[in-house]
This record gives structure tokens, C-alpha cells and sequence, in this order.
């Protein structure tokens, strides 16, 4: 069935009938004007959206569509997750052509809805259009933190430990793999990682209990960008220790069989979605000493430095200012 | 200035700049992961999503930038008036191509802005991101209602008024015009209402507090497609009187001039948001005797009846079957 048979009415019923939330928090789903939510004392509401474009952000040839709908929601429940918070539910803005069939719209459903139930964060709304070429697809989410308990960008503070959620690489290896059509061994994790990312939305909240971090943004431009991100945004230096940047196998192995220099690779690859966060060093101190009983989420890559130090690698030794490369959507 | 040369970031810090929400409800705007917006003890939260798509939506040879932004706003802003709850922010995802110059941007920026001083909804987030040819805009807004007093679709019992808010037929009026490039006297008035529409909060607010309302839906499809709306949602059926259904001024010198049938024009005539809804009789009673003292926004044009009874128009004593016709997205 085609999209143009099916009509809006048809999709609509369609998403009615696949997304029905069953969630204590939604008092409306889809189907109204608009959907209801129940407030939560005590906590304030986190807002943001995200688009993803075809040919720009993704390309269906090597994706499937229902990695699609899992990236969609997923890239939206990273910036919740950088903020702190716990995600409540999404509303979904689906721009597709003619082209889809009602198969590639129910797979793209099924990515969505799957990666709502892992992470609670049900569907209650949306608006479907047609569009003449190229797929559009926004999501915004709506999620809370505890009042005044949100992680911002601002907070860093000079004697901060620097730190990152998880080994990086992965995103950028899986995504040459996919366009070079080329194969390494456990090179599925990779693929994956890139494919289905998954928010930091656990790692996030044991920190935020944990206490003492400072300032927190998900890594979806590429580690250097957001390292500088931070710095603007709180007003201050970094050292980063290279040999510290913890890099994923599978990564490590692409990086190996392409002949290419890892550090660069690492901080050049964006939609990692891992977090990164300065940390109080007496917190970042308590978490080292628990070990992996605590927030396993902890890997130190870095020292914040007052501004005028400014922003800099160090190897052997060796310091080289660090430039915000990553990856900007309108080069 | 092209898109091209200003950069992402260049965007963000515009937006940034222009779209700094001194709101008591914003905690924070545009700048980190997510915003943050305080909650409200007794109140449900809203949530709706709209798209417009270039070439389907809208076209740029005739549609001001400014217009454009207003628009994009103006019709989540009365999806949340057809819920009968306030607006609290927006988020704004905004897929351009090269062909936008800075100033399109900024023009669209103001008429987003204008929209949401005008209704107390800030801008608080958003996402932009390149297309490569047609735009897309998405707009997400957050609002709010009494617990458990959303104005659903749901809820019209038979014996009840059929009502909207005020005249129609301007909306369809002001895009023949637009695109026919014919004017007649007062022309403008039907033009504005096509490009810059006006979300009816304050009417629906009114009727929210006075009380009785039993459903509410805005008409942005065409007043009949609405109209099945209510009637398939709440189970019921409608007698409408041809006669009853208020036509606007402008769009009366337009169908006068083309000489086309008025009732058909009305009918079908979308993105009007005006508002559909259902009043217990005993209210509209009320409501009729407190006339241009109380609330204004209250036409009504048929009656609700049992769902056997169907859906019809009345002229002269004749009852005809009512179609649901108005615009479907994906004809």
C-alpha cells in the first residue's frame, strides 16, 4: 500500500491504533487536538526537539527504517538525558513522500515505539505531511527534571574533572563501514551504535544522585565541538589527556585495519550520545572510589582550566590547542 | 548573507538573541540540550505538534517570510485554543535551504516572535537543520489547562448546540485571491486572515469559563470535515442549518464576485481556526441572553443528534447528507 492510497486519515488511524499509551502520566493520547500530561510537583519540565532530514542526516539506502524511528526518538531522549532529566512522552512530526509504502511507515513505527517502551517515553501525538522529495521527521520531547537539580553547560568551574560517559569511536566507525560497504570483525557493534543509538538516560540520573556534576551535553557533533561548548558556555580553559579518551573496540579495530590516527578519528565522530560532564573533583574522587559498584559511566578524560589557559590536547607531555572541529550541519 | 556562510552556530546565536524569553514560567530558553519550564500545581500540561511544508503547505511567491512565521506558531497556538488551554512555550525546528537569505531568516524569526508576544507564548528552543530544496517547519507547543477540563472531541451528547466562533470563508477567500491575483474591495481583510490567523484563545478561554462546553475542535481541515470529526469521535449525529452558518464579510464580496455557491465555499474552506464546538443548550441559553456583554464568539449552526439520525444540512425545510469533505493532506 501506498502512501497516497492510505490517505492522512488512514495513517492517522494507524498511529492511533499503534501508539495507545499506557502510561500514568498521559491522561490524552493521540487522537485530540492536542495530548494532556499530569504535572508533576516539584519537578520542572524539559523541552526540546530534534530533525532528522534524508540525504542530510540519513540515507535509506544503508538505513532501515526502523533504525530510523529508534534514531529519531533516541537523539531527542540524549538531550534529556543531558540535561539531567527523565523523559515523559514524544510527539512526532513524520514529512515522508510518496515513495514510502505502508510497510516502510509501520517499520519506522515499530523503531519508534520500541525505543519509547525501553526508555518510557511513550507517543501521544504527532502530524503527519506529505512532502514532494527528500523524508523530514521531528521529534520533540517532553521530559522533567527536579526542580532546580538540571545540568546545564554553564556550570563548569576551574579544578572540575573533565569526563565522558563511555568509550567513543563507535559512531563514526559504523557509519564508514555502512558507506564503504567494508567489514571488520565485530564490526556490528559498531554499525549499531551508530544505527540504534542509545540514550544515556540511566547513566545521566545515577549521576545526577550521585551529586556534584557541574555541567553536562551529549556528544552528537563530536567530542572536541562539545568540549568547547562547555568551555563558551561556563567561561572557562580544558586539558584533555589524550591517551586518556577512551576508544570502543570495534572502533579501535576500524581505526587499526584503515591506517587512521585514533585521537583525531575519536574527537572528530559525532553522534556518539554519550555524555560529557565536569564533575566536582571531591565527587568525581567518591565515584573512582566505588568503583564499579557505583556509576560505571565515569571515564576522567580531562581538568578544567581557568579560560585564559584556554582549551588545549596534551600527549607525552606535548600541548596542542585544541580547534572545535565536529560536525556543523551547515558547512 | 547566505545560509551557507552564517553557519549553524551563526543561526543559534541569532535565534539565541532574538528569542530571549523573559517569562515567569521559563526557568531557561534557547541555548542548552532542552529548556526548562516550572510547573504548575492543578493544571495539565498540552502538547501538540504542526508541520508546513514548502509547495504543499505554503508558497513563497506569495507568502511573506514574516507571515510564514506567524502561521507556523499561530496554528499549534490554536490547536491548544481547541483544547481550551493556555499556551506556555513553543519549540521550533527549521529546515531551510540555501535559497534563504538571513534577512528570509530574520523575517521569519519576527513573525514567529510577533506571534508569540501577541499570546504569551515564548520561543524556547529549536533545532535548524538544511534541506536541500523544499522547506519544513515544524513548531511544538507546550500549554495548559485546569485539570480535567480539556475541551476534548469526544464529549458532544445529543440535544446539544453546534456553535463556532466567528464568520468563515476567509481563509479560502484570501488564497484565491493571493493566487489568482484578483483583489475586490476590502480584499485585505480576507488575505490577512489566510496568512496571519489568529489562534482563538481568548474565545476559547471565555467559553472554557462560562462553562457547559461538551467538545471543541478547531477548523483547519474545513468546517464539514470538522464537523464528521466531533460527530464520528463523540458517537452522535448533526443537523446543521444552512442558513445559520456565518459567512465573512470579505468572503461574501469574493463568492458574490466569482460567482460561486456560498455554502460549499464555507464548508470546505480550511485553515480558517475558527472553532468547532458543542455546548449543552441550557448554556448557549445563557450564553445567548448575556449577548455582547458576555461571550462573543458564539454562532450557532446546528443541533446534535443521535448518531441514527446521521449528519445532514437543512436549507428550507430539504436536508441534504453533509460529506466530509474539506482538505486532506494526503489527496
Amino acid at each position: 500500500v501506498r502512501l497516497s492510497d492510505m490517505g492522512e486519515f488512514g495513517l492517522i488511524h494507524r498511529f492511533r491504533s499503534l501508539f495507545s499509551p499506557q502510561h500514568s502520566r498521559i491522561n490524552l493520547g493521540i487522537g485530540d487536538d492536542a495530548a494532556l500530561i499530569k504535572p508533576h510537583e516539584g519537578w520542572e519540565t524539559v523541552f526540546t526537539t530534534d530533525t532528522l532530514v534524508e540525504s542530510v542526516h540519513y540515507d535509506l539506502s544503508y538505513t532501515p527504517y526502523d533504525a530510523l524511528g529508534w534514531k529519531a526518538l533516541s537523539i531527542n531522549l540524549s538531550d534529556v538525558a543531558a540535561m539531567g532529566g527523565l523523559p515523559i512522552c514524544a510527539v512526532v512530526s513524520l514529512g515522508i513522500s510518496d515513495s514510502w509504502t505502508s510497510k516502510a511507515v509501520d517499520n519506522f513505527c515499530q523503531g519508534l515505539q520500541a525505543c519509547g517502551h525501553s526508555f518510557q517515553c511513550p507517543i501521544v501525538g504527532g502530524d503527519t505531511v506529505r512532502v514532494p522529495r527528500d523524508s523530514v521527521i521531528t521529534v520533540t520531547v517532553m521530559g522533567e527534571v527536579e526542580s532546580g537539580q538540571a545540568l546545564r553547560r554553564t556550570g563548569a568551574q576551574p579544578g572540575d574533572c573533565l569526563c565522558v560517559t563511555g568509550p567513543l569511536g563507535n559512531a563514526r566507525a559504523g557509519l564508514e563501514m555502512l558507506t564503504g560497504h567494508i567489514n571488520i570483525p565485530a564490526g556490528d557493534q559498531a554499525i549499531s551504535h551508530f544505527l540504534r543509538p542509545v540514550p544515556r538516560i540511566q547513566e545521566s540520573r545515577k549521576l545526577v544522585k550521585h551529586g556534584g556534576i557541574t555541567s553536562m551535553i551529549d556528544i552528537s557533533d563530536g567530542l572536541s565541538s562539545e568540549i568547547h561548548h562547555i568551555c563558551r558556555e561556563s567561561d572557562v580553559g580544558c586539558r584533555v589527556f589524550a591517551d586518556r579518551i577512551p576508544v570502543a573496540c570495534s572502533a579501535e579495530r576500524w581505526i587499526e585495519a584503515g591506517k587512521q590516527m585514533p585521537i583525531p578519528f575519536v574527537l572528530e565522530s559525532g553522534e556518539e550520545y554519550e555524555l560529557l560532564y565536569t564533575i566536582h573533583s571531591e565527587s568525581y574522587q567518591k565515584l573512582e572510589a566505588e568503583g564499579s559498584q557505583g556509576v560505571s559511566a565515569c571515564y576522567k578524560i580531562g581538568d578544567i582550566l581557568e579560560a585564559s589557559e584556554g582549551i588545549f590536547l596534551e600527549k607525552d607531555g606535548k600541548q596542542t590547542p585544541l580547534n572545535s572541529k565536529g560536525w556543523e550541519h551547515f558547512h
